[in-house]
């Protein structure tokens, strides 16, 4: 029997409470995980089939996936799943290619250029989790913007079951997003080689992805040693809001399609329709007896709610209070409405926009920030696998007119040889040389 | 005696040794930093101001500075100094509004819209450090940029002296630069301030700005408690790229402007020019004796370095090896040689574009990735105040083409409840329904 709490308008001094992410009893991961890490840089490829071994069961000969692995995994996907892919991809394309930032020059004084170029990261490193079932559409996520951004090499981790095998589908979306090369690597230990380096598993600038606790944890701790990770993260979620006209069995699906992600995910309905939330916990209740996956279920909306707010101002404090990592608006006006979010991940507009055509197909990226991040981190995006580097060309003349003010203000900050190194070049100028020009 | 070591020709094999930045004995800062960010967290400004009777002196009346103090202030600023600051604002403004990226609508698949939305990040921290200098120009790379992304809030924490007070030209930056509100608050406790927030300290959601080990060790703690930070940190450095035309004067002079900012600092130039790397350490010696700092520089120039490589490609290979903070490139054709440049914070090309006029005036950001974070990270920039929000609104129309590719994939995926919210607006479209239009 599902149980879902309402909440009636309840008042400001109450929202904390139901806007909290389920509790995570995480134990102490801190110190496995240091201890895995060390092992890995400590002893490189040794720990990594150690490790393998002991969490994965499985006894390693290559790393490495080899190319007759992959040719095989591609002969055995199914058509019908490749042309899905493909479709997915040319839209995740078309949509991180259009999030490119050109190069704009500036002058900002006569004679002073500035401008910022982006440079793909020279190599990154893609986590994508094992489990029950094969997550390709990560590997998209990933990958795709990763080769648009003009990294170098694109390295992928990924746990093999227990046969030394990864899911062809993996394999398959790998090789036709572009990743170099795949190594059969799972948790702390894939986190580690990545982040270290070893004989088989090159080192990377930044390592992407999703993951349980303990990847999760890895890549907390690797970012101090100056690997730059994606973002934090921590369960899945979704917020609904809905006008009158919303329909009930779509309300219903989004909240079960975030149920099914696991038993922290956490579902949120604002609305201001008492009718709808008064209905819904039967409808999904209807539809969640249909599915799998019914204990996880059942766990998750233990921790959802149905809040009942009338007011649209207050809807919307709300929905930035929460900062939601996925945000669907069940409404007429989702658009108009949806202009003062400023704190969400990804937002879902209209009726017919569920959250699963984000998930997979329509373009935008579903690596989100969970848990509140959103308040402060993106999502991965095109940038989030490039460096903005900036340069500047400042004439002779540029300099005599720039110059005097920065030697003011390096006098105020007492850095005296901050400011001879501006005197230097303007004595050579009042000699009569200067042979260097801009345009 | 200025002892500055020469490398002729090193082999590949040696560049590791040669680019090594200097080993900063760190002690255990974490369990100190750790211990202070607990007690601000518990007892809030009551442990602000405990450890700022005891790290910085001062029994503080008022955390937060009054518009008083800050009038003042502003009157106690000479013109010129004003003048400057108005000008390198001005500079900052026009560089980092061009940063600015618009919202491009990308339709994906007919009917299925994606766009990406950069928003401010409503509440902002901004810690500029203490010491001999007041590092007013910090105030402005930090405050201009967060005031044009649009942050709802800046606050800004800075260290008083014994008497309690700050300088003039923080608070008239400050002031300018639109700050809303400044704390009188130093090192660990001034992070833990605006990580938890006090009764006198909002919480915010990314913490910016340099500060010593302390206090970048506490960016990183609270770094995993969920507050975003600008980036990790260690000592600045520089790298000098000079063909036979440079000027020897320039050179030194910028290999000093580096090594006054601390012991730890680092200067390492790279020329095919014997001629210049042998008289290069008596005009640094000559310089350096007309310059305070003395120590600090003779113990930065210990562990910097002149390197000779005659092969452009070569000198191209160990630039980017080192990803330095600041590179500087002393080269008539600077601009063609820096396009492969791909691991650096910031670039000033050509003869007459010292590193100081992108620390304080040019429109470049003086926040940059030391310690090679450059292959990871960028400098502070317009999108460093901002999270990107991805939208996307599908049409009926649009989900009846991209629904069974959705599904298709979900089904592979094992994630029912996905292909279900596909399903049952499906299932609506087909009795007749579809309330919803996009354009």
């Amino acid at each position: 029997m599902v149980k879902i709490k309402i909440y009636d308008t309840p008042p400001r001094g109450e929202w904390a409470d139901i806007l909290a992410r389920p509790r995570i009893d995480s134990g102490d991961l801190s110190r496995v995980v240091a201890d895995i890490l060390e092992a890995v840089r400590r002893e490189g490829d040794e720990a990594l089939r150690r490790y393998e071994r002991q969490f994965d069961g499985v006894e390693l000969s290559d790393i490495q996936v080899t190319p007759a692995e992959i040719e095989a995994a591609a002969a055995a996907v199914p058509n019908a799943l490749k042309r899905a892919i493909g479709l997915a991809m040319e839209n995740i394309g078309k949509f991180h290619a259009s999030q490119a930032i050109g190069v704009k020059r500036v002058q900002t004084s006569p004679g002073v250029w500035c401008w910022q170029k982006a440079v793909g990261i020279e190599r990154v490193g893609l986590y994508v989790p094992g489990g029950t079932a094969p997550l390709f559409s990560t590997v998209l996520m990933l990958a795709v913007p990763a080769r648009l951004a003009g990294c170098r090499e694109v390295v992928m981790c990924t746990p093999p079951n227990r046969e030394g095998q990864i899911a062809p589908a993996i394999l398959y979306a790998a090789r036709e997003a572009g990743v170099d090369r795949i190594f059969k690597l799972g948790g702390v230990q894939a986190v580690g080689a990545m982040a270290f380096g070893t004989a088989s598993v090159p080192s990377v600038g930044k390592i992407f992805g999703p993951g349980n606790r303990y990847v999760m944890e890895a890549k907390q701790q690797v970012q101090l040693c100056g690997v730059a990770i994606d973002m934090p993260a921590g369960p899945s979620e979704v917020m609904l809001v809905a006008d009158a006209e919303a329909d009930l069995r779509f309300l219903a699906a989004d909240f079960l399609s975030q149920a099914e992600h696991g038993a922290d995910s956490q579902s949120i309905l604002v609305t201001g329709c008492r009718d709808l939330a008064r209905r819904l916990p039967a409808e999904i209740e209807r539809q969640a007896a249909l599915l799998p996956r019914r204990e996880w279920i059942e766990r998750s909306l233990a921790h959802s709610s149905i809040v009942v707010i009338e007011d649209d101002d207050a809807q919307l404090d709300l929905v930035n209070a929460y900062a939601p990592e996925h945000l669907i608006v069940h409404r007429a006006d989702a658009e108009a409405w949806a202009e003062r979010v400023v704190n969400a991940g990804s937002v879902f507009l209209g009726y017919y926009t569920p959250e699963s055509a984000g998930d997979y197909a329509s373009g935008t990226n579903h690596t989100l920030p969970t848990s509140g991040y959103a308040r402060a981190y993106s999502g991965v995006n095109l940038d989030s696998f490039t460096r903005k580097i900036t340069f500047q060309h400042i004439s002779p003349e540029g300099l005599r007119g720039l110059g005097p003010v920065i030697e003011t203000m390096a006098t105020a900050e007492q850095l005296e040889a901050h400011r001879q190194a501006v005197a230097v070049r303007l004595q050579t100028l009042n000699n009569g040389n200067d042979n260097d020009t801009v345009e």
